[in-house]
């Protein structure tokens, strides 16, 4: 059985998480690994309809995530999160769940100007119109991890630059073979 | 990889579905294999608290532990679903989110006079006394399963002989090596 782990991309919207987790997880399914992908969006959909962004909603969104992971990882699986994850104790509770040894923490960065940018799918103009209520990063605080695995910044790498960083870690904490392409 | 299997206990509140989930996991992991135990108390808790027993509501909570047993089996994991599971619907999205290949559909029978005698958690009690709305058996339908891949009876079999049946199934199906124990 494979070592099962978990990539938890953790930043801002539009900080390149959903972007990044879809070149990991090829990069990953071409050395021959199943990866399960929890994007935000798909989560909101598939576990967590009903749920608001307040934050015991954002907290449960993510415990239930955790949760999900933990079992595919028991399993020997890999998953990669996408997950905006704003809050410590979210990410803390994600972890426990998990097991640290199998826990990788990415925070994915970008300044917030940058991301507002990007904005691709057009949410921070809707939060600064007063549309959205309660969004990280404009009215709603992101907790910045203080003690990542990885920090990448998606303004100064490319997104496949940053997952061959995720992929040399990975390879390091020896969940990927060092043999592989 | 080990295949990854589902198998979906369906049957009303009192039938024996927790127990013979137990029994048929102590099975499968003294052959070796990692289960997951979706269990309907447990995944009210960690993926459905919030959501009530209206017919969309049961719904939602079948189609996420469908999600969530997909997602696992894909990684080559052993599932063990004990859901009440009442609707034709649910059990058929379930079975297509997972594969039919891999989706083991077994009614976990017993007379409701039956389970209402058993009564583990007081439910029909209070489902009786009108104290629990929408109760499957009392006030909610209970849809027979037309075809399951077994169907089994817990008032004229005790719980280690239907997961032997069960077991044998899965051998017979190639999920379980047939030397095994």
């Amino acid at each position: 059985m494979h070592p099962g782990f978990c990539v938890w991309l953790t930043g801002l919207s539009g900080a390149g998480k959903t972007t990044l987790a879809g070149v990991l997880s090829s990069m990953l399914d071409e050395r021959g690994r199943v990866v399960t992908i929890l994007d935000g969006d798909i989560v909101r959909i598939m576990l967590s309809r009903g749920l608001g962004f307040s934050r015991e909603d954002r907290h449960e969104n993510i415990v239930r995530v955790g949760y999900v992971a933990s079992e595919i990882v028991r399993h020997g699986g890999a998953v990669v999160c996408a997950m905006i994850s704003p809050y410590d104790a979210s990410r803390d509770a994600a972890r426990e769940m998990i097991g640290s040894v199998r826990f990788i923490l990415v925070h994915v960065d970008a300044p917030l100007d940058t991301c507002e940018r990007r904005d691709p799918k057009g949410l921070y103009a809707r939060a600064r119109r007063g549309e959205i209520k309660g969004f990280t990063g404009i009215d709603d605080p992101y907790e910045v991890p203080s003690c990542p695995d990885l920090h990448l910044r998606t303004d100064l790498a490319d997104a496949e630059t940053c997952a061959r960083e995720i992929l040399g870690h990975l390879q390091a904490r020896g969940f990927v073979s060092m043999n592989s392409p």
